[in-house]
């Protein structure tokens, strides 16, 4: 039996605070609770509030592109994660204001369990959680971005089934479920940024064992599949070789590139007046009819897909 | 406050079994709780149980495939999944079979939470859960395939925060956090099939309005940007196109193509006995040796990563 209870009546947090001062007079923690803390408070308890312009703070926090279309730009940030917006919030600010993601989420799991430790009785454990996208599925789920006192995979790896199999699923993300599990309780209006999940006291490390975190649960970089966008990998791969130029440098008239790309993809492609429309419904020929696009200048790093579409391509299919 | 349980004592489920049959005696079910049952004994009870190769297996149940290194295969199953292996199992079942996903999973659903409400007076919602992992994160999470009687994505579009600005995250995937949660009560070596939520009764439907089903959280192909891996993105376009013969097709000695992939890449290229290595750790670069040597036929469509490795790629950094 696992319960989640996320208490009302939490005053607003402000730069400097402390959260267990917060969090405390609200709830009688137990043994093998767990403590999920919303990334938004935490960071206005440490003053990651920018009173600047959003695109300018997602750069800031941006380590790299992955991907971008239209005004949605995911990226990998200064934590590692996989991001839309670099994770830079404004939602639940003052208006004109934007949240950027706590400076250490682990670092701060680990204080904010030590401060319950130390004034309450109980051993819990303590997660930072934050609010993403997936690649391949509508909606957005909370997961951990922070964690501290917790076993944040419960690794399964070697043991075998009731019939004798190993366990090929290894590894339940549980930090990440449980950030989930907490927004069920949370909500996303209401002002219940504290959740207690009481349960599974069986994924809490012992006092003082702040474990290695939410870090942990980060695909280094190169160890994932994905770490472009399908487009943008065409277009890196193809920059970075100078096969753009090779194959479409030659081609310095409108009509040479046309034919050309006639060709290549075996599209409906006709001149326009300031680009060139590729009539196909698979995204392999709108790929190679950018690269191209890119070879000749008319499209730029920072080409707006609006632009790109008006440009270059159309729906073979309306 | 939401609560979880997994009831423990769930008889083994065979071929034929009516889910309901087993899972009422051991709940005392109320209106607006959600129960949630894992595709595993969904699968089972629908004798979607087969007796042949698991690569054979995944084959059939493939739609595209997404990206492979290795053993590892990404596709799209036939249900529009995103999944290692396109879901099918070997875990939990007899030794030399394999499980596949349940045909009609949201359809399972519904007929599920028809049992319910026709032998209990309680309206409930039903979710079909299964495991998968992530883009970009360590370890697997548990989702909802199917679903009946449930909204899905908790839609905020349009609604504002407390402070007057429009919600950004518009729509939580409450059914795949609900799964996550489902799966933190059932754990993955028990024989705990079967999940109660109670606490999100908002979430749950009247009765008979099965809703849209988890089929809704899937993004349409096409509406992704990561449709393939990197990879497989960069050699699909350049196959597509015809690139990779009018780049590669004209150097016939492998001396011609060490000098141009050299050049292409800024890369260390070796010639050796039965390929070329590349020594770089710009996956670009690897990519572009790749669909090299794709064009020259050292490699095909079905060459396993680490022939692909022993062939071409030598990172630089040991």
């Amino acid at each position: 039996m696992i319960s989640i209870w996320a208490p009302d009546g939490v005053a607003e947090v402000g730069r400097g605070d402390d959260l267990a001062d917060h969090l405390l007079p609200l709830v009688e923690l137990a043994d093998g609770d767990i403590v999920c803390v919303t990334s938004k408070v935490v960071s206005k308890a440490e003053g990651r509030v920018a009173a600047d312009d959003r695109a300018d703070a997602i750069v800031r926090e941006t380590r790299r592109l992955v991907a971008r279309r239209g005004p949605l730009v995911i990226v990998v940030n200064r934590l590692g994660l996989t991001m839309a917006a670099a994770g830079v919030d404004a939602s639940n600010v003052e208006q004109g204001q934007v949240l950027l993601l706590p400076e250490d989420p682990d670092g701060t799991a680990r204080r904010l369990r030590s401060a319950i430790a130390a004034r309450t009785a109980a051993n819990v454990g303590v997660l930072v959680t934050d609010t993403a996208g997936r690649a391949w599925r509508e909606g957005q789920t909370d997961f951990a971005i922070g964690a501290a006192g917790l076993r944040v995979l419960d690794d399964h790896a070697g043991r075998t089934d009731p019939y004798g199999n190993t366990l090929v699923v290894t590894a339940p993300a549980v930090a990440d479920e449980l950030a989930g599990a907490a927004e069920l309780a949370s909500g996303k209006l209401g002002r219940r940024p504290f959740a207690v999940i009481r349960g599974r006291a069986d994924l809490v490390l012992p006092p003082r064992e702040h474990g290695p975190g939410a870090e942990t649960l980060v695909r280094p970089e190169g160890g994932d599949l994905f770490g472009l966008g399908s487009r943008e990998a065409v277009i890196a791969a193809l920059r970075r070789s100078g096969i753009d130029q090779a194959v479409f440098g030659s081609a310095t008239q409108t009509e040479e590139l046309r034919a050309l790309l006639a060709d290549l993809t075996g599209a409906d492609v006709r001149s326009t007046g300031d680009g060139i429309e590729v009539a196909s419904d698979d995204p392999r020929s709108r790929w190679v009819a950018e690269v191209a696009a890119y070879a000749h200048g008319w499209l730029g790093e920072d080409t707006s897909d609006a632009e790109v579409s008006r440009i270059l391509l159309r729906p073979a299919t309306p």
